[in-house]
This record gives C-alpha cells, sequence and structure tokens, in this order.
C-alpha cells in the first residue's frame, strides 16, 4: 500500500501539473512519533486556482484517543501500535464549469506485539459541481463502477450509497456534491480484494477525471456563475470543518493542519439566504444536490 | 429582556445603516414549537462589506437533546419548557484596518410547570482586528470594563479571561482575536444584577466600536493587506463551524441556517501555509493572537 500511494501520488501530480502549466511544491514533513508524509501543492495555473495531493505514511504508539475515535474498545493500551498509509487530493479548478474532485485511499492497521488485530481500507472519489453535465456525471461515475466491477460487481452500488449517505450537510438539507463511492471502512473480504480494490479505483482517478476537464476547461462563464461556483465552494467549507471525519478528527488528534485543510478552496463567498431562480441551471443543480441520482445504470 | 433586545436591535441597526449607507433588510422569521426573530441583514456598503444583527424570541418544550446540550440532567421531559432570547450581531469590514466585531446578549431559561428551574445571562463582544492598533484594542477593552464596572469591578477580568479561553483555535494555536468579554453561563448573582450587566454592556456596544471604525475606514491599504484580511477571515469561518457553540448547536439542532450563518465572512481565502514575513505588521498582529495581552488596565 505504501508504495501505491508513492506510486498514485507521482503519477498524479506529474499529469496535473502538466496540465495546469504549474510546477507542484512538494513540501515533506516529518510527524513526531513516526512517520510523516509529503504535502503535493498545485499553485493556481492554467486550469487549477489550487490543488493538494497528499501521501502520508505514520505509525506509532496507539492513543486511547485513537482507539476512541475509531470505535475499539481494547482495554490494554500498552503493546498497541497503529499503521496508517493514504493518497489524498482535492482539486478546485477556476472555471465554475469544472468540477471540484476529490479522492483519498487509505489503509489503517493496529498491531499488538506486531501482529494485526484491527485493519480496514477506506476512501473513494467523489465529483462537486456547480452546474450539471449529465454526460460528466455519468462518464465518472461509470468509470468508478468499472474500477470497483473489477473486485466484485457488489461493491459500486454499496459504496455509492455510502458516499451519497456520508457527503450530506442535514443543516443545508444538501449533498456535497453528485458523489461517487466512498467507504469509512472495509474489513469484510480478504485483505488481497481490498488492496485490489483501492489500486484499481486510485488507478481510475485521472481517467474518470481528466475527461471531464478537457471538456469544459474553456467554457465561457459569466460573472453570475462564478458566484455560484464561490457559494458552492462555501458548502465545501461547511461540510469538510463540521461533518468530514478526516478533518475534524484530524484537526482535533494534532494532525499537520496545514497538510488537511489544503482541501479548502482557495476563494470562497457566503451570502444570506441566496436562492437560484426557478428553471435555472443553478436550480437544476441544487435539485440533484438534494435528490441524488443513480449515474451509472444509465449506460447500461 | 425582550423589550431590551428589540430596542438595542433597531437601535444599532438604525446607526450602522446610516454609517454604512444603506438600508437594512429585516427578514422576519416563525420557529415550528415557538417563537421566532428578525434577521437584519446590512448589505455591501461605504464601510461593511457585510453584517448581521439578528434577535429572536423562542420558547417551547424541552427535548432531550436540549438539556443534553445544556448539561441538564432533568429526568422528567413531561412539563419542562424553554424561553430563550437574545440580539447576536457580528460585522465584516471592507477596509482590512478595520477590525470585524461580535457580540451576543442572552437570556435563557428553563421552567417546570410556569416556575423557572434553571435560568443564566451569557454572551459578550470580542473585536477580530486584521492589524493591530494599539489604542483600538484599549478602547474596545476599557470601554467592556467600564460597562461591567457598573455591575461589579470583578466581572472584567473574569470575563476578559473567559473571552480569551473560548475564542481559541487549538488547531491553529491562535486566538480569534484581541478578545473582549464573554460567558457561556452567569448564574451566581442575583438576576437583577445579570440583566443589569447585559443592559449596560450591549448599550456600550456602539460607543466601543464606532470610534475605531471612525479612526481607520478611510486609510489607504493595499492589496497584500487585502490578502491578509481575507485569510484571517478564513480563520474566522474555521472557529465559527468547529468550535462556536451557538452556530454547531444552532445547525446540528434545527436552528434556522441562514440567521445562524450570517455570521460568516462575505469573502474569503486559504492559502497553504501562509507565513508572515518577519517583523511585518502581519507578524505583530499574530503575536498577539498566539499571546493575548492585557489591555484595559494599560489606561490605568
Amino acid at each position: 500500500m505504501t508504495q501505491l500511494v508513492e506510486k498514485r501520488q507521482h503519477q498524479i501530480i506529474e499529469t496535473l501539473s502538466a496540465l495546469n502549466g504549474t510546477e507542484a511544491i512538494k513540501d515533506a514533513w516529518k510527524r513526531e512519533g513516526g512517520g510523516g508524509g509529503i504535502t503535493g501543492i498545485l499553485p493556481s495555473g492554467r486550469v487549477f486556482e489550487n490543488g493538494g495531493v497528499n501521501s502520508s505514511i505514520v505509525y506509532g504508539k496507539c492513543s486511547r484517543q485513537l482507539l476512541d475515535a475509531m470505535g475499539l474498545a481494547e482495554e490494554d493500551l500498552s503493546s498497541l501500535h497503529f499503521f496508517a498509509t493514504g493518497i489524498s487530493l482535492i482539486l478546485h479548478p477556476h472555471n465554475p464549469m469544472v468540477p471540484t474532485v476529490h479522492a483519498n485511499y487509505r489503509y489503517f492497521e493496529i498491531t499488538r506485539e506486531g501482529c494485526p488485530i484491527h485493519w480496514w481500507f477506506g476512501g473513494g472519489s467523489d465529483l462537486t459541481p456547480s452546474y450539471l453535465f449529465e454526460e460528466d456525471a455519468q462518464h465518472f461515475h461509470l468509470s468508478l463502477k468499472e474500477a470497483c466491477d473489477k473486485t466484485d460487481t457488489a461493491l459500486y452500488p454499496k459504496l455509492k450509497k455510502e458516499c451519497d449517505d456520508y457527503f450530506y450537510l442535514p443543516h443545508r438539507k444538501e449533498h456535497r456534491g453528485i458523489g461517487g463511492i466512498f467507504a469509512l471502512k472495509q474489513q469484510d473480504r480478504p485483505l488481497e480484494q481490498h488492496f485490489s480494490w483501492a489500486s484499481t479505483c486510485s488507478d481510475a482517478f485521472l481517467p474518470s477525471y481528466l475527461p471531464i476537464v478537457e471538456r469544459c476547461k474553456n467554457m465561457p462563464f459569466s460573472e453570475h456563475e462564478k458566484r455560484w461556483q464561490l457559494l458552492r465552494r462555501g458548502r465545501y467549507v461547511e461540510f469538510n470543518l463540521m461533518y468530514d471525519l478526516g478533518t475534524t478528527f484530524g484537526l482535533r488528534s494534532g494532525g499537520r493542519t496545514e497538510s488537511i485543510l489544503v482541501s479548502l478552496p482557495p476563494t470562497v463567498s457566503w451570502e444570506y439566504d441566496f436562492q437560484p431562480k426557478k428553471g435555472s441551471r443553478e436550480e437544476e443543480m441544487l435539485s440533484v444536490l438534494k435528490h441524488p441520482r443513480e449515474w451509472a445504470p444509465l449506460l447500461i
């Protein structure tokens, strides 16, 4: 998994840097207590206003706080260690017609005297457009479905639903975007199958997203459409700071703040009680955020 | 208290509207289950990019969730009712030399068969500058100290400390601003004394803040200083969405989202690992946010 994380980070940063016409800044950090990571920053360029493609490999002694957060009730902490590795990326495009995207694949393990007693794979990938293009939503979901299907055709429907459920803002009664796949903890199959899932899905990231960028990146847009994008980014911030478990647990448990919050958009707006006009493209987007649709089956 | 809330809202909105050269939008709302409020919105004008001056008077049956959030262990819910009223305001100025300000004065009561069994006053006022002007910090704190002193000279030092402790972002190791006064729950004196405190302190709001606005509102500022203000506003969002009890409890318990989130700044930025230059005014500001100072005693 550490090899996969490093390989994907390298491959994705190289491809996106070329597309964006900017050199990525790689910021290596060490964790007190064991491990560290590389925060890869994509500065503002031709396509993206900012982006982060991060890797981390961290390990050390288990704290009570960590076990509590993981919902584990081990009594004897003395010989417990954890190991976690993952790739996490987020891209905020300039053009409101190009969707924001997030992906994260991670492995977590707790050992007692060197033997794994708990382990799981988690993560997924999801798309957050400001404007709906049905063909893009279909392409994104179908790419992830095909990647999941290589392990088991039962996976995509399950993880599609978990994604819709997870990326939800109860105080807005809105989902964060048009979904994708997500798993908080996968531990119900042989370890090799979960690894294979993480490998094929992370490999599908670039082909799931790049064709959408290519199609939309030069579309003209108005000031009003930019304003709507900035408002939608406000929802992104609300979700990440209030509900996202990686963000909230990471920040509260002494994770590296700058690496965690690289997920936040570079420019954001809030306006009091903004309501899209009836029949507008903004209202169309909102209706999908309120009522998630099935995207992948449409092409079958 | 309801009369005080209504009077202060009217007075503050009138004064700020005249200063800003914009008419406030008053949005009245009703709460399902009892009561409602008036959200007063200050649109972008000569001084403020946005502002909210809200009042609410809400009441109804007590839920288990409400009692839990208040840390109350009443077993029999059947005859319990709550009553809460307060004024809450926040102003985000255009000019980065003018500080953001927040004030909130509220009363909360739980009755069993009509008799109050729990009650408290809470709130306060605090200042969040992007650039430090020591005379403004002193003026703001001294105004609040004088208002508190009318009830008891022991109050200001206590509430100044509680304010510094409350408006703190552990993941940044920064306080939100240069403080002021804050009380989560005041219930240790006769009710009349707490009401008198809420009355004099809310009356001190305009004189604590307006002279600062007048002094700073026409100061020239650079693009770099505006950028710093937008980054500081990012911290404001982080605090409000992650730690502010009014915001987090309000949003999770079905409060009116748009009225609660009117506290968020209209335009905000995040940048990866921004570090102020050594000896800069940004670094000076940051050092005060990391190490709160005593402001009021300096003038005595």
